[in-house]
């Protein structure tokens, strides 16, 4: 039996015309470990955004009801060769519940059951999800559920990152996001220093609203002081970065190289010997990223990706991370959301406009059914 | 007893006035594992450049016999902070003949000897080396093992670094230099893959004369086509920069995303999964290091320079690569020169304006006794 419902798509063609609509789809019915789940909340994650609406002329795009057609400039279209001519669905995450399950035993259990999943379409009223990915809600709302894997294995993710490799303190170039949130609770927590990187001084209040210790301003004067004091304090030689573009990697090690050199006791040429290291993990900015000559040889940049890392960390990680946000989805996990909107109201241009802009603390989240 | 000599020592001011000149300098007598090195010949690299001129403006300086004053750019200065008003001493290293010995057996053994050592002040009549650190050179002139610990070793860590990560293949930016030449006899040598980019078409014949199978010219129209064709060719996802600034480690990023995305059967928006892995060991270009959004996240780019390397492998590496240099002396690990210059003719505008343009292959040479 096929289950028909509304679902967004994603189509660049080779001329640069990006077309986003929704569409009435069939989908099929689950099979082995595959359950079909009714989705009734998806957030709109920085990382959805890239194959949404990557670098289109949002502006001047055409709208009308449930879909838009926008121009991608040269250089994005050329980039995005890969996907011309392919129509993709979009949104990595939400939660809804399960209407149907394949033969497995694992996917049957969940049958009735509400939960959060990761199904790479969930811009969709009906998404088929991998049982083994699912998780069950209880009785917590699909709202609550919606972003229970991006963000909070990003930043468990983080953590396990920072202590696999000896590390007992990081920072954090855009602090006050949701997930600058959830790092903040999860660091004190687990006793790890965390330096957070904010630029408005209304993102200072929140975070010193939830216990942070360190954070610093970016748009005050003294901004590379603190910083450098702050690292000084905590010793974050070791940092995450959602910007990727301009200068917020290249600051960082620098305020850290300036305080590995008030500890050396002898000039080198070379810099310090502390290994500083930085993992770029987004694109909210799209510019290139500047490193400058200012910090010797002791330094490493890496991307960073959520579903590598989890692959590297092996099933058993996965698994005991999973349940810790599930035992504190509504707590040391929870998000917070600007609007809601339908999926032909994500399509306007006021919404298109705001979300894409991808202001701190301000998140969109998909309603599917409203 | 104290042995007296001229010596290049290299000032800058807080004002950014530079001073390099050569001075006459009492040496005191060797203890323990020390040895005194007469110096005989001391090449010079790009890694003593930065500590020697830097970025003043030596076009524009005043020159008198043995001395040049410069002034040093603003930003350059402000860099430079953390050496004003330090009296430094010039050139990692050297061949010379042991003198005089400290107490211990190791420096004794080496009296009368012709060694290479790295002494940190080899643009010296004498220096004060560590026994431990010398190489006895045998019936090799000085010129032959002035060049023996630098290049060399710098050449077999990358292969070490490589073979350490798993890799058979190997990327090198500047293919053509004394340590490009090296690294491609090294790689035959080991059966390791290299990938060798130079900018000149001279280049690209020199290197097929010693057999190198895979030369790009970065002058060439189709470079990128032939810089991906020899990654495809290889598997060169792992490779070395000594430039730095400018675009040299992105254009290798984007090259090898290109091979690993043709792999792919299926699109991701997140760049292929393949790791791709740069070090730059130099900085040939001051400019900022520039990286697009052009690879995914699947990418690490981490400074490298030698003497953090040898200390992380440890001492019997170290030996068995000092071992191999010695045992190839003239033939795996040869260097050439341009120029042979005193103390003295190597501070004149002609000199300092030719060597400090670091063009490939064309080295200097400085014997103190000339």
């Amino acid at each position: 039996m096929t289950t028909t419902g509304k679902q967004l798509f994603t189509t660049l063609a080779a001329d640069g015309t990006l077309t986003v609509a929704v569409e009435d789809v069939a989908f099929d019915a689950p099979t082995g470990n595959q359950v079909l789940v009714k989705m009734e909340a998806a957030p709109i994650n920085p990382s959805d955004l890239a194959i949404l609406v990557g670098g289109a002329d949002v502006e001047n795009a055409e709208y009308t009801r449930g879909k838009f057609v926008a121009r991608m400039p040269k250089a994005a279209n050329a980039a995005a060769k890969a996907r011309h001519g392919l129509k993709l669905p979009a949104g990595n995450e939400g939660a809804g519940t399960v209407v149907e399950a394949g033969d497995s035993d694992a996917a049957q259990a969940l049958i009735g059951q509400r939960v959060s999943c990761v199904p790479g379409n969930a811009y969709s009223q009906y998404c088929l999800a991998d049982a083994a990915m699912c998780l069950p809600l209880g009785d917590h709302t699909a709202e609550d559920g919606a972003s229970a894997f991006v963000n909070p294995m990003t930043a468990l993710g983080f953590v396990e990152n920072a202590k696999a490799d000896g590390q007992d303190a990081i920072l954090h170039t855009v602090g006050a996001s949701n997930l600058g949130q959830m790092l903040t609770r999860i660091c004190q927590e687990d006793g790890i220093e965390l330096v957070n990187v904010v630029r408005k001084g209304e993102h200072v209040d929140l975070l010193r609203g939830i216990g942070a210790a360190h954070v610093v301003n970016s748009s005050d004067d003294d901004f590379m002081d603190q910083l450098t004091g702050a690292i000084r304090e905590t010793g974050a030689f070791y940092g995450f970065d959602p910007v990727g573009g301009g200068k917020h990697v290249d600051r960082s090690f620098r305020a850290m190289e300036q305080v590995a050199a008030e500890q050396m006791t002898e000039f080198s040429r070379y810099g310090s010997t502390q290994q500083k290291r930085m993992f770029i993990y987004g694109r909210l900015d799209t510019s290139p990223t500047i490193l400058t000559p200012s910090y010797g040889f002791g330094w490493t940049l890496s991307g960073w990706l959520l579903f590598p890392f989890l692959q590297s960390v092996g099933r058993e990680t996965v698994a005991r991370m999973q349940q810790r946000v599930s035992d504190n989805l509504t707590t040391t996990f929870a998000s917070t959301y600007k609007s809601r909107v339908s999926l032909e109201d994500m399509l306007t241009k006021d919404a298109v406009m705001d979300y894409r802009t991808m202001k701190t603390g301000e998140k969109y989240l998909v309603t599917p059914w409203s």
